[in-house]
């Protein structure tokens, strides 16, 4: 049997002292005030938000280790400014280090960056940096939308955000594309804002040529790849009627998709559609879905039932839940390797 | 054997006149010019635009009717102002009339709207009267972003839209939800912003109570529902844990998704997750995705392929082919019936 590596799983349970402080920071920036002092946080603290939440999901369900971030609608990089978005960035880094070091046979911590509207990526980069070489995480989420929602930024395929490729490379960490919350009302951020991001990014991809330059640069798609397998074939007709390869050629060579989609159906599509070397078991809880269908008793988001359903080989089914992930994620083969595991 | 509607056609192979006299216009305004005069166009130039592209692939492919609108990239409502909208907008129902008129037992009229950013939906609200009582159209597009990809304006649940609602209601015609080209760089028009809509929308609704308010109010998400379908059980577990009814209850009662999914793994998911009485035949041909599939030879957009290699039953058939689209469109019913077919 492989492993079971999940790896999109953010700290949703966070201690209470931890948001309080956020909110008393954006608070102090709104009002002029100085800036809140950071929280004492026990052990205990950690380790009871842990257990009663994603290490009881886990056991329940069977998984073995985790690829733990911040909570993605937390990171709120259009909330604030620069400077905030810094430091409460490496406190929720902080935080991660600590769950892993507390349970380091079951997480291991990919980082949020200090990303803001309209700033240079220099924070992100030396971010990044400290997260691998200091804490030993072995990747990171990047937001293509700091704005939250606005989409004032230019997009992925831009030269702005190519010394931030380079940092990625030159550290061999893939990096998930993961919006945060919105604040444009249009955009529901779970049931709209992320998956249109995610669908977003992909046809940045088509249209461009990013992975010409940057060969060894690896991303993640959550939340399945959006809308993308669903209309699989509209990718494949647009790219051939731009002139570019077929997306199997210019963009999965770089790109994963996880399987963070919540019924069957869906599941059996992006198996049947995607080529199995592309696709990382996840399940994003405790997220935004939570509570059990009641057709069928099987919680929203234990894609593992999902999968175990469908008739996968032993080799594609150990591609999924742990070939794939350590093969986009070197520093977690790495890692798991110094510890025993698998 | 039922008819064969395709609710989802749009004028891309418009006479040159009339794109030429769009791009005078936008330089008037740009400009201070005064507004060009519109261009004679022969009824030979519609003829020959018609037979040549999408009569020639309605006989090769065995369709019967088809629900046409203008170009939905070239409705443009981010693009010159209200009033550029408004003249605009006319000329291209008109121009859709005139195919009507050429081919009334092939086509049947959808209009698009004047709608520009910011401006009220008074002159919309004409518009499509006058389409529908002396155009005899039966339905119209309406764009849930006339800001062309900003989202500036404010939700489909928002008070602002109801005096339109109200109208649609009065002339018992749906709308079908469809944004206009994206001049935000972050957006593809049809790779991006298209699907990116279409979810936007349905979640729109997820969140909102509007067919409380409108309960005979009817929409079609088209592009097969943007990543709806595919993310189905994402959208029930949102809905339960935001305290709402299923979205079989709360939301399928008024809101209807298309065929336009370009490959057969995308429809069979459609087919196999949407409940039959709300999925409507369509191709959005001769839309954005053109070419065949090199792998299969079929077409991306000849959707009827799909659904033709399914094991729909008779009576699943019709209701997909037909039936739904005659209940969705009373006035569409009521024309077909008037000319004896079907």
């Amino acid at each position: 049997m492989s492993l079971i590596i999940d790896i999109h799983g953010h700290y949703t349970t966070e201690p209470e002292g931890h948001m309080a402080f956020r909110a008393q920071q954006l608070d102090a920036v709104e009002n002029s005030l100085a800036s809140p002092a950071y929280p004492n946080i026990t052990d205990d603290e950690i380790i009871e938000s842990i257990e009663q939440n994603q290490l009881r999901v886990i056991r329940e369900r069977g998984a073995d280790v985790t690829v733990f971030s911040p909570r993605a609608s937390g990171m709120g990089h259009h909330l604030g400014d620069a400077q905030t978005s810094i430091e409460w960035t490496r406190h929720s880094n902080d935080l991660i280090k600590r769950v892993v070091d507390l349970f380091p046979r079951n997480f291991v911590g990919v980082c949020q960056l200090p990303q803001s509207p309209g700033a240079d990526l220099n924070s992100s980069i030396a971010e990044l940096e400290r997260c691998v070489t200091e804490l030993g995480f072995v990747g990171c989420n990047l937001n293509p939308d700091p704005s939250g929602g606005n989409w004032q930024g230019p997009p992925l395929t831009d030269r702005s955000w190519y010394p931030f490729f380079e940092k990625m490379c030159e550290l061999d960490v893939p990096a998930m594309i993961h919006v945060s919350g919105s604040c444009n009302p249009n955009f529901h951020a779970t049931g709209a804002h992320y998956l249109n991001a995610d669908t977003t990014a992909f046809m940045q991809f088509l249209q461009g040529d990013l992975f010409a330059d940057f060969p060894a640069l690896r991303f993640v798609i959550p939340h399945g790849g959006g809308a993308v397998p669903y209309h699989w074939g509209r990718y494949r007709g647009l790219a051939m009627r731009m002139g570019k390869p077929d997306p199997g050629e210019h963009i999965l060579p770089n790109v994963c998709f996880d399987t963070c989609v919540y019924h069957l159906p869906g599941i059996e599509l992006l198996l049947d559609v995607i080529p199995i070397d592309n696709i990382l078991f996840a399940s994003e809880m405790l997220g935004a879905v939570r509570g059990a269908d009641p057709e069928t008793g099987i919680p929203w988001d234990d894609t593992k039932q999902y999968l175990d359903a469908l008739d996968l080989s032993a080799e594609d089914r150990a591609k999924v839940f742990e070939g794939n992930a350590r093969r986009i994620y070197p520093l977690l083969d790495k890692r798991l390797s110094e510890l025993g595991i698998g």
